[in-house]
This record gives C-alpha cells, structure tokens and sequence, in this order.
C-alpha cells in the first residue's frame, strides 16, 4: 500500500522521529551510474525550502545501503536511508487528544486504533518526502534527455512570493502556494487509455505529497470555462507541435511530445504559531491548542522538489513500460508488416 | 496496465465501434445481490446525458455474463458486457493523416504504432465509460450505506448550466463544465499514507475519464491563496466534525469521516461541427478539417456519471481494504491489548 | 486475484455451465498479428484429451471480441470468448450437501459462503482452462523462436499411457498422469532473483490448472538424492550450454540458455463412475456418493495443453518484461559504459 | 519484481557481502505486539542450519528500523535490517570468466550485464534468506492460531540426515535434502481458483528460495501414478476432515481445513570443495575451478527455516485477503440473506 510504480516501483519508509527516512527502488536497470552525491543536489533543494522558517536542521546525507555495485546500480533493488539526527521527544501523546487541525492525527488515528507513531507526524511527516526526493534523482537519471522545470508560481495569491512567505511567518502564520511543472523532451506514447493515463499517474503521485488539494494539466480549471474552438488545440507541424500546447501535452492520457504542463495547489502548513480553538476529545469540549515547536510557513518550499520527484518517478516508470509495450517487432522479413504508419503511427 | 484496484479491480474493455463495451470486475465479493437492472439506472443517467447532442442511439441493455448466480455475486470475475448496436463504418482512416485536435489520434498513434482502432476514438472512446459506469453501479452494490450527490455546477463559466450547453450546441461548438461530486456516510480510515491517498486513488480514476483537466479536494485551487490560519479546519465535536470541511473530507490522506468533496474540471469536446485549422501529415502542410458525424456539446453531461462511478470504484476498493487493513485482533484476553485509544484510536 | 502476470496479463473468466468461458489479455503490444484461427490449434489439443471420455460435446468456437482490429492486436484488452453450449441443469445443489471428494465443493463452499456457482464446477472447472488455452495460444504469438514440446510420459505409473487410460476409463475409474514440458530457444537472462524467478512463476501458473499435485525442474526431486559433484552442471561452450541440463535451463532462479525442463504430476480425475463413502452434511452420517454425469478418465490428456498454455504466458510476460528491464543504454557514445561484460556479460 | 503478496507484501533487500541484508514488510496490520526479539529465534535455526560446515560466522543482530512504535506495529512499512560484518573481499570477479557450475553466475551475468554484484553471490546469495526468515517471523505473529511443523527427512536420500551431510562434507562435497512442512490449525478458505491457489503462492515462494528444485502437496508425484478411486479422500466429519489427507489440506486451490502438507526438494550445494571442470570464458576452452572460501554442506539446513518463513508470509498475505474478500455482509435484516449454507456455506 505505501509502494508506487509498475515496472520502476518505488516504497517510501520511516518516521520523522524514527531511526531514519528513506526509500526502497524497484525495478532500476542495471548499468545506471549512481552515487550519493547524485542524490544530494535535489536534497538540497529540498533543505533549502527551508529557509527562514524551521529550525529543525538535519544534513540529510543520504546512504545508498543495497543495489549499488562499482559505481553502477546493479538491478537488485537500492534502498537509500537518511537517518534522521535532529529528533526531539516532545509531548505528540498529546495530539491524540487533540489532533492538530489540517493534520492525520484524527485520521491517522481512525484508522490505525491508536498505533500510529505521531512524533513529529511520523509516518505522515513532510521529512518523508527525503525518500521521494532520493527515488526522484535516481529516476531522473534514467531520463537524461528530459529537463525538469519547477517553480513556485503564487504563494497567497501574489506572485512576489518570498515576500507573501516572510510575512506569513512574521505573523506566526503559514501561506499557501501554486507550483508549477514543466518537463520538456518528452517523447510521445507514454501512457495508457485506461486506467494509467499520464494526468492519472502524475496525479496519483503528486496527491501523496503531503499538502496537495488540487491537480491540472494544461488549461485545466480554465477548461471548464471554455468552448471547443477555444480550447482544441491544432497541430501545427509534422513533430505534432500544438499551437499552444493546451492540452499540457497530454491527449487522451498519453504524451502528444509537447511540453508536459501540470499545476499543482499546496495548501498552508497546518502547522501554525498561532494557538487554535478545536475540540479536546480528553475533556470532550471545545479547547485552544499551541503547537509549539518548528514549523514551516510555506510547505510548497520543500514541497515543489518533491512534487518534482514524483513527477519523475513517474515518467521513468513508464519509460521502462513503453520498452515494454512498444509494438511487436517479429522476425525482420521483406514484407511491411502493417497499416499505414504515417502521422498516426510509429516514426 | 488497463486494470485499477488492489481488491476490488476493474478492467475497462472494449472498441466504440467494436462488438461490444464493458468491463470485469474482479475481487468482488461474494453474497452482493445483483441484476442486470441494478446497472441500469446510472447508465440510463450516463445516456441521457446526450439529450439534444448526439444523435448516436444505444439501448445499453447490460449483460452479466459470469460471475453471478441466482441473483447474488458469487466471488468470481464478473464480465459486464454492452452490445454496440449503432456503428457507423465513417472513414476514421482519415483521421491517422489529419489527427484531431484534442483527440488523441496522433498520441496513440506513436504509441500503438498506426495499430490502433481509431472507428469512433476505438478504445479511447467516451463510449468506453459504459464499462466504467457499469462497475461503479456494482461498486455502489457494495456501499449501501454512502449517498452520492454529483452535480455539474458550472458549463462555460455559467451556472445556467444546460442554457450554456444549449447555446454552445447551436454555435456548432462545445463547452467545458465543472462537476462536483459528495459523499456522505463514509466512515473515516480510508486512505493511506503513500501512496495510495484517498485523492491519490480519486484523483487516479477521474484523469482516466477521458475529458478531465483538473481535479481538486476541498479548499481545493483556493488552499493555495489561504493562510494556515484560515484554512485550518478545526474539530468541533466528538464524533471528528470540522468547522466548514475545507478539508473536503480527507486529512493525511485519509477520510476523517465528513463529507467527502471533490470538483472535476471537463474540457469541451474536442470533435465539434465547426471547421478547425490543424496540420495534415498527409500533405505536410495545415488543412482544414471538418468532423462529420454525431458530437456531445458537454461531455460533462455524460462524464458526471462516470466521475461518480470512478469513485464508487475508489471507495468500494478502500472498503474492502480497510477491512484487510485493520488492526490486529489476537485471541481475546482480559488484559488492553496496546495505548490510548481516544481521539487517536479506535472506536 | 484471478489475474496474472506483470505486463501481459491475463484474468480467467467464465463458469462452466454459464453463459461463456474465456480469458482477457491485458498488455499485449500492438502489431501482433491474431486471429481467432490462431487459437485454434491449441483448443483443439485441448479437446482432442477428451477422446474416448467425457462425452461433454463443445464445438469450442473462439470469439475475439476486443483488442483486434484489421487482423493486429491494438494493444488494447483482447477479449476472448468461448460460449458454452452442452450445459446440463442437473441437481448441482445435491453437492453442497455431499461435497465430492477431491473436488472443490467444500473449501469453495467455505470461502464463498454458499454462493459459488457450482453446476459443473462453475468458476473451478477444468472447461475454465479454455481460456487460458486462447491466452497461451496469444502468447505464442509473441514468441515465434520458442518450441515447445510437452507430453505425457506416464499415467498411472506406466509409460503405455493410452492403454493406462483406457483400463481406467474401462473400470469406471481415472488414473493419474505426469506431463513433461520442453521449451527451446529461450534466451538467457528470464527470470528475477526474488521472488519472480522463472520457476517461481511457472509453478504458480502450473499449480493455478486444475488437479496439478507436483512440480518440479531439471532434476527435480531427484536434487535431493544427490551430491553436489554428481549435481553441478558445468558450462562446456562459450554459449553456455551446460554438459546435462540439469538444471533444466533455470540457475539461480533466471534461464540460462538451455532448454527449459519442467515435469508436472496431475492428479486422476476426481470425479469417477464408482461410487464413493463419503460424509453427507445433510444427514451428518457417511453415505454413498454416485456422480452421473461426463467423466474424463485422465485430466491430463486436457491439462498437458493447459500447463504449456500456462508456460507461454509467463514466458511472454517474462519476455516483455525483460525489454523494461534491460541494462541502461545512454546516449550512444564511444566510451564503454561499464565492466567487464564477458561471461558474466550481456552479449 | 524484487516483491510479494497482495495485502501482506515483502521486499528483500541486500547483498551477501554490501553493508545489509534484510526486508521490507508493507501491509502489515497496525496493533502487532513486536520486537527484534520476535526475530531470533528463527534466525538462530536458520544460523544453526550452517552447523559444522561454513565457517562465516555472523551475529545476525536484527534491526527494526521503521513501522514499529511502543512495542506495537504501526501500519508503516516495517524495514528489518540485519547487518553484514564477516565480509572479505575475496575476488569474485574471477567468476564473471568462469561462472560457477550450479550458480547464478552466468545467468545474472546475462540478465544484468555484467554489472551484477557477484561478491559472495551478491542479492542471489542464500545470505538473502535472513530478510525472508525475517518477514516470516513477524508473519507468524500475525498467525498464533497457526502450528508449524518442519523438518528434514531426507538428505541424499537417506533418512540419518546428520550422517549424511557428515559424510558429504567430509569428501569436500555436499548432499541435497527433501523437506517437509506442515502447518496445522488453518482455516477452510484460503486462496483463489484463478490464479492464486494456495499451492501457486506457497509454490511461487518456495521456489524463491535459492537451491529449491521441486515442490509437491499431499500426495504430490504419487498422485501421477494413482486411480481415482484409491487417490480420492473422502470427508469422514462434519468439521471437514478427509480421510487420509492426501490433498494436503487444499482442494481446488483453496484450503479445507485439513492439515497444509508439502514437501520441497533441495539441490546439494553447488559450490564445493572438490574441483570441478567447467568451462572459462576468459580462455575459452575447459578448464579447472576451484572454490576456495566457505561452503554449507546441505543448503537445506538453513534453508528449511527459510521455506517455514516463504509458507508464513503466503498464510499471512491470504489471512489477510481473506478478511477482505469475506461474503457480503449489507445491514442485519431479519431475512435470510441467500442460499442454502450447509457443508458448502459458511459455518
């Protein structure tokens, strides 16, 4: 159930408060030239959309513990783990009785009969994207020719987010933001009609970033708003270029080779400075909670090279299945072999 | 690659102009009571949807052609089938030289290699959510419990949802629509952690709706304009109500056991009367394309179904994983088998 | 749970005495060339093991009814339908209350709570392995420079096997059989260390056919008699071809490039014309059991088809799955990519 | 690839000679009273196993590195970790030239080109089994209802095991073993009819661990030499019980209540002290192969622990499908929700 992926499949493990955070890969050719240090530019993105805001200050270095051979992955699966240094034994019994708003104390709680480690959010935590961020960079090597562009376009509303973010935090507040990707170098034919669509796989992995309320490709929302003569979006040469790329370069779930266009909504951090009224299930009435400790103003920040990874945990997963569903190649023979291949079929 | 679900799994199937649509359902209980006629209502639904637009005629009688016996589901793969009875032998062989726009002609073209059965969009068609349809009326089988409410609350920007279609219709164009979908009644504890969310898996169904731009939860889209202290959520009673379910329904991932709310962003259709410019692989130059035929002025009309299908899919999955999922029960003893159960555990 | 395979997959449909048998294929790639003919030759091995037994009388005509378009697989589900025709409506019910032996009356009885089919062994029946036939019958399809040759090479002890079955058929009675598999031409390098090796996968198709007892490869259970000098198997030419394929083409759970060996013991029909003592649930006292009805005197006369059947799907899964999976080519480039790729190399 | 199980999944990870070995065990119910040391006393049988022959000696200090949390499962993943300390870095790249007879050498070298970890047999190692009787024994936890009953009873084909393997070792050889595993105490109900018996899972397990050649149930190989009338096992009670258990405790792919019995052929240990012609790569001609370094005598020593764990993990995974997959339970109603539910019913 925490695992991801058909043939690239990735399995996100450990606690915020735990021995360490991490993630097993699956299915990696062999023959990758990997390292640690691979994983640590992305890390640092992530580490760094920290600034201003949390205190808590770990180095993440990550460990790179099986599947890694002279410099190679060897296709045995890779577990990377980054122990967690900067842990704190703070009261988190205390949610139980009164779950944090925005948080899966409650949910969590339902569900798990009261087992969930909840220090520091445990499982659920922020710190688990490390694990998603280290599969990101692993992924991304098996995708040399695509470029990844992530950028927080909004936080609050305003486009001058560094300063929307500042003063949130100055107000012991937190903001929201809107993150945008763009992937260019996308091949076409990645993707399936059902249930694996390309916008389905994206989604599916940028909703388990923790934080994330709303998903488009291309137009989206916009599209409801429109008409079809509006909204199609021609061809306009023999590479299958689109006028204006509406469609985020996507047609019926499957990569048209534009550019791959996704908008994604993350929410303010739920945790705040400022104390909050919300139920007390210990005395059964309404109560004011302060959740002291380190908090994150903007979780769009770290969260962006998350949603990043995802986005290219993705992509190598299906790079690896359209080796494998790429149509059937028989024995050379003299005799064409099918339909007409024009623009509708295989280059 | 075409299946979806861990216990309860659906398998869409079928051509639009090919002998038939449908879908089996695999991991379906045993003792679910089951007719023919449970399936018709949502897909009487899904054909009215039409109304006004297209001109294409399908009883959709649907066939339970295994998996059942004297009127209760027997645990087998149950095949729903749906004849096609009104096809037309149009020549979609045009369409490989001159891909429409919005469709995905070109897409699967390079991805099946020229292979694919294009007569009607073949397997990307919408008429493939006749399968969808008939797998969430058997998922909603299994939920008696849940009230689903599904409603398109916008169709080109406009609340005057079927005058906006009206209008579009008579202009030869198409329009987008936004459709909002509730549940009640679900109990929390949906949902995990990674990967599979209760969004993720939502969010996963509704992209492989063919239309779908965007999708949201919630605060949705406007999380990303709030701040923390407006958009927390707080509870406010004991059985885990929030104050205005900003939520819409999921914490962490998981139901917290309010409302569930999602909003579907659906483009127009593509295949409209007017005209369009776009390029011809053919001739190697733009061209001027005219799509004969019957079109759908909203697929929203007919997508909203679906949508709610695709969830009731996602929920009767979750159900019956949550009780493989739950917590561990030994041998009755005297003795409290682990913490606190309070607000964090187990009722 | 009634699906199999990674990338071409297949799910099992049907019931004996309902409307169909069949499978559908999941993940064939496009550009296969199919036609229900090709299944032919297969369902006809397959009905041919009836001779002189059951009396059961299927013309076993194959529909093709999704995923083939203009004699190519699209790559879309296949569906493949056979509709039965001899049903007979006798008292299958009396089989709730007197369970036969050796059939799966009582564990399905358990499992499904008194809701499974069981006219004719409903979704357990050995008519259920026509679809896996057809599925098989595809799979080949995708490996024409496979040869497969399986037999029977005793029954009932004895290597005379017609005469075998026939004195069991003659006494009322059925005998059991064992099924030798050979599969040439199958490259190095199928298979995955844990869990997916290439027995593992066979034996789990191999045990999923009705009435399978025992599975075993190369030596087989013979391994265990024996010392590891008189066991190795060394390579003796630079094609790895080893001095006695002991190993039956599998080391370390992936092919090596020998020929595949597997031998699979099946049991003798359980239903018999003798009568059987057996428990009545309904009077809770031992009584006689007499099963009317078409017997087959020797299931592997119909299984040997079956298991080969079953052998074709994995491998053609294994042999897409190898295409994901294998070794990273990056950009071309002079340099060599990695190590020493002699013996331990790919080629 | 590198995973099993639907609900109850693992993952092994490591290299005999990197700095782990061990398991990822997703799916496992929150509430589980754990600890590391649950582990060891099956970790301790299967070091025992090595008894007298190899002489690396390790600890096997089992780590649980995640999902655990006041002594209770969480519902996270569970990582165990068991460290390597008595590595050497003895040169295995020897045998990328001249691939051991009876290893994976050759085989991996082809799949994983070349860049496969070879050191001590790397992720195919028998080292590897420590994650599986790991996950095994935390699978038993899940199971307290369950007994296990292992045993070698044969090695060489000789019932005096010790002296056997005693004897093999002395002459710088090793000896295959048979082994027996019986689990009493499980349920009627356990697996599916297409593709998930009880038989294709347990075998598909088994058959993942190093050195298994064969597999059989209940009367397993001898049921291909058996009629009907004397291989059938008639019920003698109302609980179910057959009368000479043949079937081993599984009819038509599911479990009837009656005792689980398997035997499993293990090969002799393929390296030895002996030398051995084989051929070399490098030179391209036979040559000689000595393997220095440790050997087991009889694999099956350790490897029996190892099947018992294979066995736990697949009752597990089905323990907790089963909950899943129970009969539909809609709201207590006063009328009798459906058929007849006597021998073939539910109790």
């Amino acid at each position: 159930m925490n695992s991801f992926g058909r043939i690239f499949r990735i399995q996100i493990l450990g606690e915020s408060h735990g021995p360490l955070v991490g993630a097993v890969i699956d299915g990696c050719p062999p023959g990758v030239p990997l390292a640690p240090s691979d994983l640590e530019c992305d890390l640092a993105r992530r580490r760094a959309g920290s600034g201003g805001t949390t205190t808590r200050r770990e180095a993440d270095v990550p460990e790179i513990l099986s599947g890694l051979f002279g410099g190679f992955t060897t296709g045995a699966p890779i577990l990377v783990a980054v122990r967690n240094a900067d842990t704190r034994s703070a009261d988190y019994e205390r949610f139980r009785e009164v779950p944090r708003p925005g948080h899966a104390d409650f949910s969590a709680g339902r569900k798990f009969g009261g087992y969930a480690d909840l220090r520091g959010s445990g499982h659920f935590s922020g710190r688990l994207t490390v694990g998603l961020v280290a599969a990101g960079a692993v992924a991304k090597k098996l995708l040399p020719e695509l470029e990844f562009a992530t950028r927080i376009v909004e936080a609050g509303g305003r486009t001058d987010v560094e300063a929307a973010v500042a003063e949130a935090a100055a107000a012991g507040d937190s903001t929201g933001a809107l993150v945008e990707l763009r992937v260019s170098g996308l091949p076409p034919g990645l993707g399936e009609p059902w249930f694996d669509t390309l916008e389905s796989l994206a989604a599916h992995a940028f909703f388990a970033v923790p934080g994330v309320r709303g998903v488009e490709f291309g137009d989206g929302f916009r599209a409801a708003r429109m008409r079809g003569s509006e909204h199609n979006d021609p061809f306009v040469d023999a590479a299958g270029r689109t006028s204006r790329n509406g469609a985020g370069g996507v047609n019926g779930g499957i990569s048209n080779g534009n550019e791959l266009v996704a908008r994604v909504a993350m929410k303010p951090a739920s945790s705040i400075a400022l104390p909050q009224e919300t139920f007390d299930f210990g005395t059964g009435a309404m109560g004011t909670l302060e959740i002291g400790g380190r908090h994150d103003a903007c979780i769009a920040l770290r969260g962006a090279v998350a949603l990043e990874a995802a986005l290219a945990v993705v992509l190598a997963d299906l790079a690896l299945v359209a080796r494998a569903a790429a149509p059937f190649a028989p024995f050379a023979t003299a005799a064409a072999p099918g339909p007409d291949t024009r623009a509708g079929g295989a280059e």
